[in-house]
């Protein structure tokens, strides 16, 4: 077993999703966006740090994602890991605690509080995040207001678990938040169960998550139908009908980023590396 | 200018170092050796951190690097960046202590003693590292014994940096030990002075040194007329008579990996992160 920290494990996490490679429409070890490079993932990783390790000090999970994504942001190309950070905040919470299971991450997400819901306005403030405009009713919590939605946050009196929960439906992060994370753990069991170099098995694991589901990054940015291809060129991959680098070539040709299904693979290394799995 | 701390910067430059490509006969973004892998450096940077933060600490060079050649060793393949931590290691001292200068650094190395010397001895024993015979005399300071040379060590009251003095002529990172990390410095001016994306810039520093300097590691492991070789070729990149795709194509297919090359690039790095270089 390694000696690695939850906190070196999560940033390691970072480290090897953004290695793995293809994964299509992704920035991974062979491809890049003009403006959003590997090394800023490099950089978003151990930028990220402090802020994973509040979480593994017992800090609020809110405070440790908004010093998590100060700390990301530190370098040239803005937002490279957001979601990824809202995913393993909680994880590294749970894993600190001796509960890294479904339950344990639950509690971990059921106990966060309206400072918390502030803090992940507030982590907004450091990034550009693309996200859809919010349902008829939220848009006083609007989350591209930054602070300035944190005091209708207080009077309604919302955690960040209720803030969630919301946006569940519509965010595959959030829907990890209120749904014990469970695509996260189960790909983290697709990976320990694999075969062969790890950079290898997360790209494996992307494309069969990005087959599973629509990614909700796509969703936002490039509308539902480009997302739903995607889903079905993915499952086409798994099949054997279509070939995953060519789709990785089109993607990002297309500028058609599946962050969101990035995002979980980070949390699920995380798991893995947690469990066990060799480096 | 950026927020990350010495140690962070000393991490980033381990990562940025290996991202950069083409570096001829080094694993780089585009190529890995079979059992040395780029993942295994993404883990050894992160397993590094410890031992990088004790020297930051004000913790003794020779324990700090052991520390942190340990906790690098925390991955399947090995030795993956044992020369660059022996380059970092009192690097980051002199930045913590504000110093970060030839003189500054000089300073650190000069000061460490028998006991820095004997942690040194004991970092030969996370790894194998390929090393020449010693000159004759100084057989029972051979560092393949690891610890079992202390004994003698202590006997003669050898600091390490006197050890590192009696390999100047024969190893890279000796020689910069004792010479004021000259070349480390003079490459960390060429990155700030060079423009385009950081790995580039380390690809393109990684062969300047190689064409100014033959690598010892090469002369270690494949004879100094290969090593000769692989200075005047990469002379030839410079002067754009060979390419240097092709050139790394070959040397990693020969098993010709100028490692202290490269250990010389991440110390540049971090000079050059340390300095106000963007990522």
């Amino acid at each position: 077993m390694s000696g690695r920290t939850a906190v070196q494990n999560a940033e390691l996490a970072l480290l090897l999703e953004v290695t793995g490679t293809p994964k299509p429409g992704n920035v991974d070890r062979e491809r890049d966006f003009e403006a959003l490079r590997f090394e800023h993932f490099m950089a978003g990783a151990v930028g990220a740090r402090p802020g994973l390790a509040l979480a593994a000090d017992g800090s609020a999970v809110g405070h440790a994602f908004e010093r998590a994504v100060a700390g990301m942001a530190d370098q040239s190309a803005g937002n490279t890991q957001f979601g990824a950070l809202l995913v393993l905040a909680p994880l590294v919470a749970a894993a600190s605690e001796g509960e890294l299971t479904p339950s344990g991450a639950d509690s971990v997400v059921r106990e966060t509080t309206v400072d918390d819901a502030a803090e992940f306005y507030r982590a907004f403030e450091h990034v550009d995040v693309a996200v859809d405009d919010p349902p008829a009713g939220m848009e006083p919590l609007d989350v591209r207001r930054g602070s300035d939605a944190i005091s209708a946050l207080e009077e309604r009196g919302l955690t960040l678990f209720d803030i969630m929960a919301r946006s569940a439906d519509v965010d595959g992060i959030a829907a990890e938040w209120v749904g014990e994370f469970a695509r996260v753990f189960d790909a983290a069991e697709s990976i320990l169960a694999a075969h062969g170099p790890v950079p290898d098995r997360a790209s494996r694991v992307f494309v069969e998550l990005l087959a599973g589901e629509v990614d909700t990054f796509v969703v936002t940015r490039n509308g539902r139908e480009a997302a739903e291809e995607v889903t079905r060129r993915a499952g086409a991959v798994l099949d054997g009908e279509e070939d995953a680098t060519d789709l990785a070539e089109e993607l990002v040709a297309r500028d058609i980023n599946p962050g969101t299904t990035a995002d979980l693979v980070a949390g699920a290394l995380f798991v893995a590396l947690e469990r066990g799995l060799v480096v």
